[in-house]
Parts: structure tokens; C-alpha cells; sequence
């Protein structure tokens, strides 16, 4: 009933993104398990190459506007006037109005312990300045009933594991998730669908399951989200730049159980804990993912 | 007594290493935990700067030959003249005797879903042609003494969370235990001490929490260690890699439980596994921990 909130969800059943492999449990007898496909996938800005990152390449278009979005080498504002993939090359070309040229900015590259994509983590830290996140709710109570759903939502990480959620809701509605094997390409997949799709931030919640580093904090406040939710843990940095930014920011969020350490006074307590369960073994995150 | 065996051990005590900081927990009582830091730490390879990574920076000069070896920036073979490391400006500087310059290859950049550092994956996957990895045995009797012991080995995990470790060892006995933000950093300060301290890999077992990607199986195989173990789960190229260098994969490696899905004729099936224990809750890994 409330999974009808998803516009996109994971499509664990396609037969493209996950693959068949033979090997032994630990008893010594033959099993058959899924595993995650990763590829490699270029992105072109206009007649640049950017950068090649190996994703799961559900959505080549989405992860290319975001990935462009998230580094500011596509603005806001820019005219995108296309963007062709081409599945045989494994690229993907995203064309702006506007001229662009990053050759300076490709070479200084930072690598952040958000990891993924050679972050200019300069520039993102700039990106903080003068960003005014609005003011916003969380209802604990739309957090439980998110964070369920999240979890028992037929996924490839209950396929196959190793790889990355996140999600954006609205209220204690998942609207978006998307799953990849490059943590920052699940955010950055859903970067690019509220840009082609033009959808408003100030009223959604970010869920990721994976760590809330200064790079996480800085994609989300970038993307106008006041809220990010994950049921990982913190990096100093990560509730530093929160707190400077002004972003709700909880993290450890498993079964009864969160911290906040940023922005609390958007959260409203509603939720009587009594009737919140723990997580099942089942749907536990039962392992290290990164990314 | 088996813990003697560690040559280098996490420090959660630390103070370097985790922060204080304060918030609300879920009944909106005010409380106090610790996270892990994360510092910006530019790497050097003789003149030329090479790049800037985010780590807890507990071992700046084993993470820079590391990262240097992994990049194949500094070769096995190289004389390394001196590491200088100024905690002041967060930069260390490693000299070789032989003349230096990797200008092409610091543009031609390729982000991996083992994400972290940017990483020439072109290059590396080169690097498996023509290395033979040594015959080995891994006995499951050490494997499960081995992560039981890891898993309860006072970690900075255990302390703060939001980290990933990787374990150097032999036989059962874990020799070093790096953590770091930065998945492939904890690798990479390995390799730099392995390299630092002369140790050989062949009779070595690697463990880290994170995933099993085609990154992480690229340099296990470049540092020469045939066993590779981790608690999280494999990408489809991790698997195809780790077939084609003949390295022995281990995979969701919790508690009873694991699976091999390349190498398998390494293992020795010698545990009686009603001897085994589940992981406790305590020492589970509780979640997605990335980077």
C-alpha cells in the first residue's frame, strides 16, 4: 500500500545487474549466489571527458547530470540540451547551452574519505557558503515507518548485497531509491532525476546507508535537502559541516534506535517508542558495504 | 595471549583519533559519543604533488608509500631516500632515488566503485598480467580464529564506528590491523608498511571488512597476498578478477558462515563447525560502513 509512494525502486529481478556465480559455502559444498555487477561507465561533458565510474549503469543519464550537478561543472541554471548514451561504448554524453571547459579543474582532483569519485573538495566546501537549508519537520514517526519500508523494499542488496542505498522521501513516503556499487553514484543518480524531473528539496529527507562523511553532508546541503538520515555512523568532519550548514543530521538510525548531532530542532518526537520493533535478522544490513 | 600476535593494533584510545561531540538520541535525551576524525593529507612523490586524501592519519608515511605502491608511482624495486612528513601543513613527501614524473597519468583518472583514491584502474589491471600468486593454504580452523579474534580486538570501529579496517596476517595471528575512513587507505598503509619493513606476502592472508570489488581484488593481488577475506559480500568483477590472478576469495565472512567463490582449492576444511561461534551483537558490524 504506502510502497505506491515509489516513483523508481530497485529492480532486483533485472538480469542485468546482478549475476549467477558458483563457488563453496564454508561446509565445502557447491552453492550457486548472486553477485553485483559493476561497469564501467564514461561521461562527457559536451566534448569533455569527465570521468569514468564503475556503476551498476541502471540509470546512465540520471548518474550523469547528478555526477556533473554534484562536482558544479553543470549549474543549476544550465540548459541541458542533451544527453546521448551510447550502451556499446559504455558512454554517456551530457550537452549544455552554455560552453563549458574544466580542463583546470580535472586536474586538481581531492579524493575525500566519502571516497567514490575525486571529489574537487575544495570547491564543495565553497559550495556551503551562502546556502540557506529551509526550515523543515521530521516527525520520528515518519522516520520509523521510512526506515521499515526502506529495509523490507525488495532490493539488490537483499539480492546480491555490496552495494549502496539511498533514498528520497517526502514526509514518511519514499519517493526515489536507487542502489549502486559506487556509493556516491546512488546519491548522484538521484541528484539527476530532481534535475531533469525539476523537483523541489526543501520538503524532502535524504536516506543513505552509508556513512555520514563531510563529502555525504556537503552532497546533501549542495542538493537544498535539510534532512539526511542514515542508519550508518559519523565522521567528525561530517557533523562539522552539518551543524555549519544548518542540516538535520542523524545517523546510527537501526530499528528503535538513532542519534541526532546536528539540527536537531527539526525533529519532532511523535513516535511512541513501545510500538517501534527492532530490525529482523532478515532485513539487517549484515555487513561492512562501502564504497 | 593470541593477541600478542599483533605487531601493529589499533589505538581507539587515541585521543587523535575520535572526537566528543553531543546530541539527542532517539527519546530526545541529550547524550555524548565519540566519532572518528577525518583530516585532509596531501601525498607527494618527490616534487610533484599527487594527490590529497582524507584519513584519520595515524600512520601519514605508511599511507603515502602505500598509496604511492598501489598507484604504481613507486615501484617495488625503488630506493625510497626519505618520507617527510610536516603534521603542521598536512603533507608528507616521500623521495626516491630514481627521477619521477606521473603529470599524464594524474590526468587520466578512473574512479572505481572501490572508490577511495581515484585510481588509474587502467593501470591496475595491467598488473595482474603475469603475476603468479604463490601456493598457500588457509586452514578454516584460522579463518574463524582469525575474525573471531579481529572482531573483538578493541578497534576504533568498536569505539566510534563510521570505519574501515583490513588485517595483515599469518597462519591465525593477525600481525597489523589498520583502520582508516578510507577503506583503501587502511590497504594502502599495509602496503606501505609491508614495503617499509621488508615483509613478504606470500605466506600472508589478507582480511578487510569492505567489499570485495575489483579494486580491492586488484591490489591484494598486486601486493602479492594469495588469500583475501572480508565479511562483505563481491562485485562480479571482483569474482572474474580474482579468477583470473588465481586468488583465493572469501566473501561474506560472518560468524559460521562464508563463501568462496574463487581460489577454493586453497581452503582446508579442517574446523568442526559445531565449534564455531555466531557473532555476538555486540561485535557485529552493525552497518553499511563506507568509503
Amino acid at each position: 500500500m504506502t510502497t505506491d509512494s515509489y516513483i523508481i525502486r530497485p529492480n532486483p529481478d533485472d538480469p542485468r545487474l546482478t549475476e549467477r556465480v558458483t563457488g563453496v559455502d564454508q561446509t565445502g559444498a557447491h552453492i550457486e549466489t548472486a553477485v553485483t555487477v559493476e561497469r564501467a561507465l564514461t561521461i562527457f561533458l559536451n566534448s569533455q571527458e569527465i570521468v569514468t565510474a564503475m556503476t551498476i549503469n541502471d540509470y546512465p543519464e540520471y548518474l550523469a547530470i547528478g555526477y556533473l550537478l554534484n562536482q558544479h561543472m553543470l549549474l543549476p541554471d544550465d540548459e541541458v540540451t542533451g544527453v546521448d548514451y551510447d550502451e556499446e561504448l559504455a558512454v554517456v554524453v551530457v550537452r549544455t547551452k552554455r560552453k563549458t571547459n574544466y580542463e583546470k579543474k580535472l586536474k586538481k582532483k581531492v579524493q575525500t574519505s566519502g571516497c567514490a569519485q575525486g571529489t574537487v573538495f575544495g570547491d564543495l566546501m565553497e559550495a556551503l557558503e551562502g546556502v540557506e537549508l529551509p526550515k523543515a519537520t521530521l516527525r520520528t514517526s515518519w522516520l520509523y515507518k521510512l526506515t521499515q519500508e526502506i529495509n523490507t523494499t525488495p532490493s539488490l542488496y537483499l539480492e546480491a548485497g555490496a552495494i549502496h542505498g539511498c533514498v528520497l522521501a517526502q514526509e514518511d513516503k519514499p519517493l526515489v531509491y536507487m542502489e549502486d556499487v559506487g556509493r556516491h553514484n546512488a546519491v548522484d543518480k538521484i541528484a539527476g532525476w530532481m534535475f531533469k524531473e525539476k523537483v523541489a528539496a526543501g520538503d524532502k529527507i535524504f536516506y543513505t546507508t552509508g556513512r555520514l562523511t563531510s563529502e555525504m553532508v556537503i552532497k546533501t546541503v549542495r542538493m537544498g535537502i535539510p534532512i539526511l538520515i542514515s542508519r550508518s555512523g559519523f565522521t567528525a568532519w561530517g557533523v562539522e559541516l552539518a551543524r555549519k550548514a544548518n542540516l538535520t543530521l542523524i545517523g546510527r538510525a537501526r530499528g528503535k534506535r538513532f542519534i541526532a548531532l546536528a539540527g536537531e530542532d527539526r525533529i519532532v518526537f511523535d513516535q511512541d517508542l513501545a510500538y517501534v520493533e527492532e530490525e529482523s535478522s532478515k532485513h539487517r544490513r549484515k555487513a561492512a558495504v562501502d564504497d
